[in-house]
């Protein structure tokens, strides 16, 4: 047994600001954190700690040290459709945009090429971890392996055709397969993904249902998204769509529901009741003007909440510090309460609240030792994040995106000073722009970075 | 004569996508900018530009370059108060917090540097002009002088002690000299800035209608702000605060209403009527709980429009990007309407828009020959931008403020591959360290840089 291979990689953040979010949550100056391997080992004042011996230290002086971001809800590889189909009612955009593209062009290679240009932006907006629903999904499982990026993906199930898959029996054994393939991997998890009630058979989500509880395996799904959605579900079953997944037995633990923008609230105990999780996305809802989740009330009755992007192509981003924002600043504006949302709650729906949603709580989504090091670090000494009086408020309401500096994410670096170590970035821009150029023909948008009023 | 002195600098833009905004807008591939002195001369294709003989020239391929972002609505010195009393109701904001912390700290030093940390953050942000309505505005416009920024400056006017001034009418006097001193000057240009009709007397406004005539000066105003005000209008003065303006004769082509949230569309003919002006402020309204204006109406019935960020304790940002954002996504989910504020409307707000709202449009706020060189470029071959379908989408729904590289004022770069050439930032950085420490301090924010949930 060789030693060096056996040797864990030690690596020291050391002086910074470390902010550990989870349900204690704490701001600890001067602050090390050392990490061996893939786990945080302590959490220490910088003065108890020799920064002597390590293999890396990670100078953080007047840097926030912090847990990265979690995207609980989008579809990576829709970032080859981004912003070709923007401004335009739901229908029209899915029926004359969304699906005839994906019918054209999301094949196996494009979405591993959609993939890595997705976690390209991710990483660098400090996220470290997404759920994916599309198709190919062994294909995103290779490129976050790749990428060293943590995920809980699903292969999209229709009662259709999608472009991996005739029939959705065998997306479902591909699902299964992959799970056992993943059941013991350290950054991918597997969970079911029936894309929605209105595409996806009674029978169908029972089959699921079934299988996700013999399984263990989580349940993701589109849910109470638009007020027609609703209307067509209690025109089609009679029922509400969270009533109607109680029906097909989906409605416990292992749900994670994407959206609900449309849930009455007598309802919303009953999700708590059940341990019911939820995506809130509130870009791709205003964009699409779907509405907006009453998130509020979701935290007051302290129902498992995290936030998304949704895709690319309906966002037009993959930050989660947009979706914070917005989610914070509307919620304030529509209930009249500028104390809503404030800003620690905003920043515990993109960590702690988001690993709780994706389930992996014990592992990331707070910095504690004995969790995985998924470490984001942020330098403060900028204009737009100066004076600090109180971080969160710093972090919630001041920062961009591209403020984050360095991504650890499981004891691996995967950037470093804003540059991406895991992915050739240039290589992906130059194969994004090819696929640009065949989309762009076969939508006769002849005038290519033309503008379109 | 020296030749010297009078040649002016010649500066190409070289092989850019040109979007040139205004009201015949477009987009012109492979096309030059060519600037003399402050002016923009041609643009061109650039097949038809010889790149010899200029003093610079940029390389300008795969980038955007545009109009740069003007910001109608701003307290600039007040970036020292970013992020010390947020989550808060608007009235304990500001008699609890704002207030105090004026009176204890604006004084002219304080004025002077908070001004120059906004226009860092500004500048990196690709704005181009801004609004400012606060107190020691000779030290906004020597500010700006150095920074090389183009501002409509204006000293607040309340019935009360401002902490530059004992009486009102020294504050009347103060904007006269300062508009006859900067009357021929390229950059500063002055307004009339009372408050707001709840803090300055009907016999004050009256005047200020009075002398904003006879010098041919704008009216900066807040108005119609929040419902608490309306309603205090009414109680006060019998009337809503646009018929109160207009019974004190300020409604006019002169006046730019700051806010406009609480406004009925019986009033909206009579605002366009009028050719009164609006600064559209969705962060500050949003985060203080104020409401939304209905800026969709504002915009069917052509009324003057632009973008502002209000004063960066109340957002907490100063970038332009984030406001069209706001405004375009949420007015689509009021509205139910993802066809309104679309790409090129949010642009446009933020660009030709924000020109005329300050009376600057035959001179900023588009591109063309003879007008200002007032330009930003912006690299587009960035993952979180790509691909580029249509640019109008791509800039308003996916770029980030940090997008912008270059920032040109008056045909003068003032921020170059994101330095900023004209202020010093260092300096500016840890002098506000210092202020911080001491406001921390007076606040008993005795955990500085502490997290309080």
């Amino acid at each position: 047994m060789s030693t060096i291979k056996n040797k864990l990689r030690r690596l020291l953040i050391d002086k910074g600001l470390v902010i550990t979010m989870g349900d204690r949550p704490e701001v600890l100056h001067h602050h090390s954190v050392g990490i061996e391997g893939d786990k945080i080992v302590f959490i220490k004042p910088s003065s108890e700690v020799n920064s002597e011996g390590w293999d890396e230290v990670y100078d953080a002086r007047d840097m926030a040290v912090m847990p990265g971001f979690i995207n609980c809800h989008t579809h990576a590889a829709m970032s080859l459709m981004r912003g070709f189909a923007d401004d335009k009612p739901l229908k029209e955009w899915l029926e004359d945009y969304i699906w005839p593209s994906e019918a054209a062009f999301m094949n196996r290679e494009n979405v591993a090429l959609g993939t890595r240009l997705a976690l390209l932006e991710m990483i660098s907006a400090g996220t470290v971890m997404f759920a994916d629903m599309y198709f190919f999904e062994d294909e995103v499982a290779k490129a976050c392996h790749e990428a060293g990026m943590r995920v809980l993906l699903g292969e999209g199930l229709l009662d259709f055709k999608t472009p991996h898959f005739q029939r959705p029996e065998d997306g479902i054994a591909f699902t299964l397969d992959l799970a056992s393939e993943y059941a013991h991997d350290p950054l991918v998890k597997v969970a079911f993904a029936p894309h929605a009630a209105y595409t996806v058979s009674p029978t169908l989500l029972k089959k699921i249902a079934e299988l996700s509880g013999q399984h263990n395996l989580p349940v993701h799904i589109h849910l109470a998204e638009t007020r027609q959605e609703v209307e067509d579900c209690y025109r089609a079953f009679g029922s509400h769509p969270v009533d109607h997944l109680f029906n097909v037995g989906l409605l416990n633990h292992r749900l994670i529901t994407a959206h609900m923008v449309h849930v009455p609230a007598e309802y919303h105990a009953r999700l708590r009741e059940a341990g019911v999780r939820i995506a809130h996305n509130p870009s791709a809802n205003l964009k699409l003007a779907s509405g907006f989740a009453p998130v509020h009330e979701y935290l007051q009755e302290k129902i498992i909440l995290g936030l998304g992007t949704d895709g690319p192509a309906s966002n037009n981003n993959l930050a989660l510090p947009i979706e914070w924002r917005h989610s914070s600043l509307i919620t304030k504006m529509l209930t009249g309460q500028p104390e809503t949302i404030n800003a620690f709650d905003a920043l515990y729906m993109a960590t702690t609240g988001g690993a709780k949603v994706l389930g992996v709580d014990h592992i990331t989504g707070s910095l504690q030792p004995g969790k995985a090091a998924d470490i984001i670090l942020i330098p403060l000494n900028k204009p737009h994040l100066l004076p600090v009086y109180n971080i969160y408020a710093t972090l919630a309401y001041s920062m961009h995106p591209t403020d984050v500096d360095t991504v650890i994410i499981n004891g691996k670096t995967v950037m470093r000073h804003r540059r991406i170590l895991t992915l050739d970035t240039e290589k992906i821009i130059t194969q994004v722009k090819k696929v640009e150029e065949k989309i762009a023909h076969y939508f006769h948008l002849n005038n290519r970075r033309n503008g379109k009023k």
